[in-house]
């Protein structure tokens, strides 16, 4: 990529975060209802944050940080980047104002822009970086919506992002439900071209798969209406011990979002409450409930390496999927020095592999070396889970 | 009163919320950065529920709520009011916008206004409901001030309400201080106007006192100090033992909001960080705090009833005055029925009476009899103390 | 007294406590089911170490500490003593064994006797802590039946201190209810005597009453049980704020103990399982269930002024009653310097007093000055109620 | 085995727990300082309850509980064998007692002698079950160990469970520590004998493994103190995220029982404190301590699979060493039917997988395709590490 591809590139990213941004209002932009979720003030300005202090400050001849105080502000986890407000108090800061934060994305977007007006090599380090931004940004648009759903399922007032909301609803899956063979042998694993990957997707690998079979396609609300009905929320047995816990003491009944009226199940979507349609995909289930279901339907959960081995023969994008794979460090996973090595690395316990992609992650998100992470007890993604046996 | 005269009343009151509420930015109407502080938001909805809920419905002929839906998310704490936002949840709320929450303020002053153009007998019983609303809302200002400093002060980016600000510095203090003498005898306590009270300050009954006198001022900033200087914080003998866990466990080590920079010790007020003032009665403590100092200095606090009896002798009316007396029912107190009389009664537990007013007090709330009341532990009001012995 | 006198004072005191320690097996000295209990072993040590530490160092000539880590171990909540064991780690400690705490006993006991074998004026320092040691030693007597039965309520077991036991059942009262009438006047509160009292019940004062009626004895089961087929424990009306998340979150439906089979209730005793008296008076109550109680009747709890000053006219000691007032210090109580200062006066905060003794006080602790003390959320007491208005 | 075989292994297991109880005194059978550790007392209830279950009640023709409150008493996590009394209660059931539950192991063992003096065929169904008992007896025998360290750890009396213990101290390695080289390859993981294993081994299965190297033996106390003095704790670059946060919470500066006294470092053994001793194995350190220090050598930790593969060529058998792998389903793992089901499989989330077997393990343990398994804060197992790359 030459500096103007770079340029147009990172233009059009900033531009669509700004866009799904838009229909908020000011008062949505502050609140965190809980821990995991950011407002969406905060993530706006970490986000230029992180091409401030990463692309910007270090590269960019003369560059002045726009506000010193916000790399206090608007850290997120980068102890190697100096200390940041507790996570838990980013939605006590009203100020800067959304207005305020508005003019500091416009400011860096500016200095970019004249750092990028340049001619480059295409060898310099701080592409890489300026890359991992853009990645970076990109899941925080995913996050935006999975936040702001949280954030408007808690309000009584029965909420809309919009009306009509592609995302949310149609894509209900016919396919019969199938079951594709794979073949013992030595697989290869990770990312292998020369495009963008994170960090954690790297160190190619092979791995030994046993013959097994996987489904063509996520399990559907029908289907999984079927488990809850067969009362799998009362039967110990098909939880883990921990999961048993959880599903008591939250008084777990049914994916997030799902609420019974008159008998009928129905779920809060960011276009309003909506009848539970049979033939979609299942989603907001926690990894906890994947395994529940696929233990009651005598099956398991692919691992992450029988997923990529068999991704080609799959329909996947539309959810990402639980798999039965914890989250750690391919062989010959190397930690990035300084700051950017936090990315990832620190993550790698506790908490489990999921695959694919969702509806809503950004365009060339869809890789299927990508390992995404989240802990087993998490629903408010937009995930789903396909069978193995 | 007149229906006229009511309605001025009403208006004056309501307008004066708006003006110290207009220089906040629509963030800050949002933040609740701990249970105890409402979003601002939240309370201009809820002084305006409560003539809605009190006043209008039951009162106003052909009065329909202006959204059903409010009435849960805008009571507080009144169980014969129905079911109600957990009050930790007020700060998740984005929605009703600030806009839609003045309209509604709009809506019922209309009606109130109408309601208020007819002519009244004065002895209609909503009379007094209505005054108890707007009682209610003079409270709110006060706490919208109390509030809003502690949000403010959460951020790192030294927020100002406005440059110059009355309240907030300039209330030194030069008398000696001196000890008046009080006889022995029987006085008696209680309000026996015929102008507003709360409930609590009725029941009018005689005490008992013995000699005892009281200080003619409260103590100052740097009467303070020396007891800080004195290691105060870290000696055990001065403090209740629940007191003392709270001083380790929260690490306490000065006055709320107090700041040691370079060996001077500095304050955050709404018209940001200033130096200590010696000669400024000392604020933000806890009753631990005051009950300490006045062991330190081998006297007591004054009981409620020795503040009362000795009132008209005194200088007061700048900060809320730490007494000795646990917040309890006047003998005779009567509860009044129905939502009415959750306003006070139930809070009769485990909580430390507060004599005087403070200099952020509406208008009208400087009277003797008043008994505000609050955990020993808090900090977040304009409170002080006065040395008795 | 001469040296004889106390020395026989202080062998039948000491061996009481032996005495009803001793239908207890090896295992019943060890565990501490809640914070507030403390494991036998434990309250046997620290008897002893309060004799040991206050009378027998600083007094005994050529004294040695029996061993100096008991220091450590068994100090209670004597800031002014030294660091000490946390109170929630009490039943973790497996060692000294009950027979090397009862061979420390026996030591100090030796030592105490050869202490009390010589002539004194009477006039010594040390007799009024000798004296305090008694005391403290009776007040865990009485701490002993309210911890082990707690303890013992807890195992499936149905566990029996003994088959029979008088102070758990028979002392039905088939007094009618009355109320007696008191005159308005100036009373005067305190300790007058020559014989011991604690110092909170110095500082004898006058207090002012307005007339008052009380009740000739406490509420009975068949009462009480009256009140909770109303439906008391889920009417918010009747209840302080805090007692109302209290009921709910702890799930309480009846005092401490009881409960209900096939329709009748019953309460474990140290006894066993019993079926309720209906003419027994209601004891396990907490102050926020006799406020309730007494707020459902449309009366109120006693002030222990009002309970003082009727106290020869009331039929009182079997049960702690609760009040209506704080346990705050009285018009000059006076903080004992040292260790002994913190017996009491750090205490004053947050808790109610009662009056009266138990049927399991120990002889001469029924003193109608003394003040009790205790949260008012707690139940393990044998505490009751006895209304008045 | 015939049935005198069987009757002789039972005997021998039993009797051997008995004998590592002895030294106990009662006392130390009833405390429960912190939830993952059971009093001594309850260990002895649950393993002979056990047996009881699932193989006399169900087998034993004629055969009785001895109490049948018992099973709620000590059925440890099996919701398939009904209610039972809460994990953190199991302290404070002071009965039944001690010398109770020997009678209740004797009953069970004459029962179970008489049940195993008939003939057998070798492939009753419950001889499977009969030897998971007696191995989880021998686990239990392991716990016993480990939890009594812990007790008494928190002891300030010092105390000791024997003077002389070969195995808190004496197995300091002198091997060089040297690399040895495994090649790339198909490995095939899993129990394969005809001998006992658990479920969690089975599902024999092949990986692949790329060429590694793994040290000939694990990491010392002079090496890890190097680690310390490095000053790694407080180097947040070489922790998981979740693993700095406990690393400051509960304030860790060293292994489990480690203390500096004047510059050297101590730790306490249950033959008392005891200065560390350069050359042995460093122990009792939790998944994340292994994983710092294995990054900060710039190394890492070898997994389940490299372990196994490697295992004939270690010294292995001091300790139970931290892997890199999480705890998960072997492909082809199946869960067996009812409460045997729960024995491991409710438990493959969030833990990671140790490998080998420790000093203190019953002798039979030492089975290289064992699968071990603790939240990876977990310190008080005698576990190590050892480094691979």
């Amino acid at each position: 990529m030459n500096s103007l591809q770079l340029l147009k590139r990172y233009q059009s990213i900033r531009s669509y975060t700004e866009a799904i941004f838009s229909p908020l209002t000011i008062e949505d932009y502050v609140a965190q209802p809980i821990l995991e979720v950011s407002p969406p003030k905060w993530s706006l300005g970490h986000t230029t944050w992180f091409f401030e202090t990463f692309v910007l400050i270090p590269n960019a001849k003369g560059y002045q940080a726009h506000n010193p105080q916000y790399a206090f502000l608007f850290n997120s986890y980068y102890n190697n980047a100096g200390d940041r407000v507790k996570r838990h108090n980013r939605g006590d800061l009203t100020r800067p104002t959304v207005e305020e934060v508005y003019t500091y994305r416009k400011s860096v977007d500016e200095a970019m822009e004249q750092f990028l007006s340049h001619d480059i090599t295409g060898t310099e380090k701080w592409i890489e970086l300026l890359e991992l931004g853009l990645q970076h940004e990109q899941q925080h648009q995913e996050l935006f919506w999975t936040d702001l759903k949280y954030t408007f399922s808690l309000n009584p007032l029965d909420l809309k992002y919009a009306d009509t909301l592609p995302f949310e609803d149609d894509y209900s899956n016919d396919k019969e439900l199938e079951f594709i063979s794979m073949d013992e042998g030595i697989y290869t694993i990770g990312y292998q071209g020369d495009g963008f990957c994170y960090d954690n997707e790297l160190g190619v690998h092979k791995v030994f798969l046993h013959a097994y079979e996987i489904a063509n396609r996520c399990v559907t609300n029908e289907e999984y209406q079927e488990f809850i009905e067969a009362g799998a929320y009362k039967d110990f047995n098909l939880w883990h011990d921990e999961a048993w816990k959880w599903v008591n003491e939250h008084n777990i009944k049914a994916p997030l979002y799902w609420e019974k009226r008159d008998g009928q199940w129905w779920h809060y979507t960011l276009r309003g409450m909506q009848a539970i349609n049979p033939k979609e995909l299942v989603k907001h289930i926690s990894h906890y409930e994947a395994f529940a279901f696929a233990q009651w339907k005598g099956m398991r959960l692919p691992t992450e390496f029988e997923w990529e081995a068999a991704q080609n023969r799959l329909d996947w994008g539309k959810l990402w999927e639980h798999t039965g794979s914890a989250y750690l460090p391919y062989p010959n996973y190397e930690k990035a020095a300084g700051a950017v090595g936090e990315y990832n690395g620190k993550f790698m316990i506790n908490q489990m592999v999921l695959r694919g992609a969702s509806v809503i992650s950004s365009p060339g998100h869809e890789r299927y070396t990508y390992r995404n992470f989240f802990h087993p007890w998490m629903q408010w993604q937009y995930s789903g889970l396909r069978l193995a046996r």
